[in-house]
């Protein structure tokens, strides 16, 4: 394919400087996409840098946008963007600002990349801060948890969000109609919790949510639901230790095949290990709640991995992904409001 | 052994009635102790119910103690106790308390455990409520979490006390010298985590415990550090989602291996499943922090299990677990204070 399903071109503002292996690996992932995927791709990023990657001849679909320096994941994102105007991430985001772009792709800094993307566009209405999140686990494709750590300590209405982005984000990806929606807790009762879910709980209830109650820990990986909720710093947690878990396990396998069934048990291990692992699995998703896409890649990303999430942000945009969040956000946010005048 | 290393024989009230496999498997379990660990079991339980599973003729080292009613997993504890004070768990309980026996066991359920000690014997100096925690990983056998579930929402300085419950428990059951306690977050700074973590972070700075910081999730199955603390509600999630995603491993190897391997890898298979099971690998563990010896095994339990529940009750007695844990915590609240006097 090389035209966008609505016939539309988009223009991706990619973010070369960002992740671990830029600019090289951004810059050949961008080159790919702008030649194979049927957008147009405007890479930013410092000339001289870019300079020695790049064709002489650049293709049409492809356009150098300078900018001045890179945020790291070691830099105070808000104070780094304000020390750094020109930074490749905030030249990319402010592309989608200007309407000189229509969404942006970053592998680097999460934090830059959503401090960028909130200064530029904002949140949607009812949204304190983006969310990341997607399906997390390799063995369960089709269960989305989010927020995997974008903030910690929401307040109950913002995990209410989170169930509302997480849902529209498993119909448009994953193509489920009406998504089970769960909050994660300590018990399938309602009054089982911190006083976090607990009070979460009731909002769910009220919000047309297919709201399916409380899972607990055993039923994520089983895909018991279709989009699991949690606090940001739970939801991290979660990922990070499955993927240590993953890497024990396979630790632990190897050793004990020994010398027994080594060679044939590496690919199947290989492939284990990728399966309880987020970064390799996903490699990275939307900004959940941002006014505008934004697609944020992991640092590792090879060129491979830049092109997924440019091809990303393109069909964020076919499918109209944050004008669907925000009518949901709207919707449930009329219904919990209803609810909640009949019952006082 | 049939006496207790310190030549003291110590009398073991045991819980007859609760459990899934109650009380058949209780008693089987009560008797192999009574005969072969060198403890006085006091077998607390229904006579009618008891009567037809014990021999005409009981070993010198087991008494029957009546008791009247069971406290199951879905009654409200407290609301139980009041309504069935002669329950098995309460007299148990309270046999302790009245100076007939030194520590209690049961299978039953872990709230009616908690009140019913709770109530009978109270809480070490520091504690809110008594934790449980233990190596939950088999992937991880020398690492101890807490809690596992017991109480959510905890105030940092019940975290600190976890920290201190944990290091003893690593010292006493795992011979660890000078264990490396961490604080479970979303990453290593000081500055990450939630309200609740870095407020607690900075109190275990001040501790005197081998505190080593915070670690994430990852680094939990690789066994990065010897105690790891952490709310009740998301030491419950991960422990249960360690042993969904071990089930979910299994199943994925076991249809990867298809028609290849199966026989072969069955019981590797088996033996990974256990290694991500709480339940399987540890069975249950003290009351962390109650003062006094209360053993909690799982409902799934067998004779076995109650064995080995009542033989962690005589080493507990025997290496003086709460008494080190009173201390412990005495001294670590000192240290805080002092150093926040230091500091004003």
């Amino acid at each position: 394919m090389t035209e966008s399903q609505s016939g539309q071109r988009y223009r991706i503002a990619v973010d070369a400087m960002g992740g671990d292996n830029a600019p090289a690996e951004t810059v050949r992932g961008a080159l790919d996409a702008a030649e194979q995927c049927g957008v147009d791709v405007l890479l930013v990023g410092d000339s001289d840098a870019l300079k020695p990657l790049l064709p002489s001849s650049l293709p049409d679909s492809l356009r150098v946008v300078p900018s001045d320096g890179v945020i790291s994941e070691d830099d105070q994102p808000l104070e780094a963007l304000r020390a750094k105007p020109r930074a490749s991430i905030a030249v990319a985001a402010g592309l989608v600002k200007e309407g000189m772009a229509d969404a942006y792709v970053t592998m680097g800094s999460t934090g830059a990349a959503m401090a960028a993307g909130v200064v530029a566009l904002g949140c949607l209405e009812g949204v304190d801060r983006p969310a990341l999140g997607g399906p997390f686990l390799g063995l369960a494709p089709r269960t989305v948890l989010l927020d995997l750590g974008t903030s910690v300590d929401n307040r109950p209405s913002q995990l209410l969000s989170y169930g509302v982005l997480g849902s529209v984000l498993a119909t448009v990806f994953l193509g489920i109609e009406e998504p089970r929606v769960a909050l994660l807790s300590v018990g399938s009762e309602e009054s089982k919790g911190n006083r976090q879910v607990r009070e979460a709980h009731q909002l769910f209830r009220e919000s047309g949510l297919h709201f399916i109650g409380n899972v607990e820990g055993v039923d994520v990986p089983l895909g018991r639901a279709d989009v699991v909720v949690c606090d940001g710093f739970v939801g991290n947690i979660l990922m990070k230790f499955a993927e240590g878990l993953g890497m024990a396990v396979v630790e632990y396998l190897q050793s004990s095949a020994g010398g027994r069934d080594g060679s044939e048990a590496g690919p199947l291990l290989q492939k284990l290990s990728l399966l309880t692992n987020y970064v390799e699995h996903m490699g990275g998703g939307p900004l959940l709640g941002l006014n505008g896409v934004g697609i944020v890649g992991h640092g590792r990303s090879k060129a491979a991995s830049v092109r997924a999430g440019i091809e990303m942000a393109r069909t964020s945009l076919e499918r109209d992904l944050v004008g669907m969040m925000s009518r949901e956000l709207a919707r449930v946010r009329r219904q919990v409001k209803d609810d909640q005048e009949r019952e006082s």
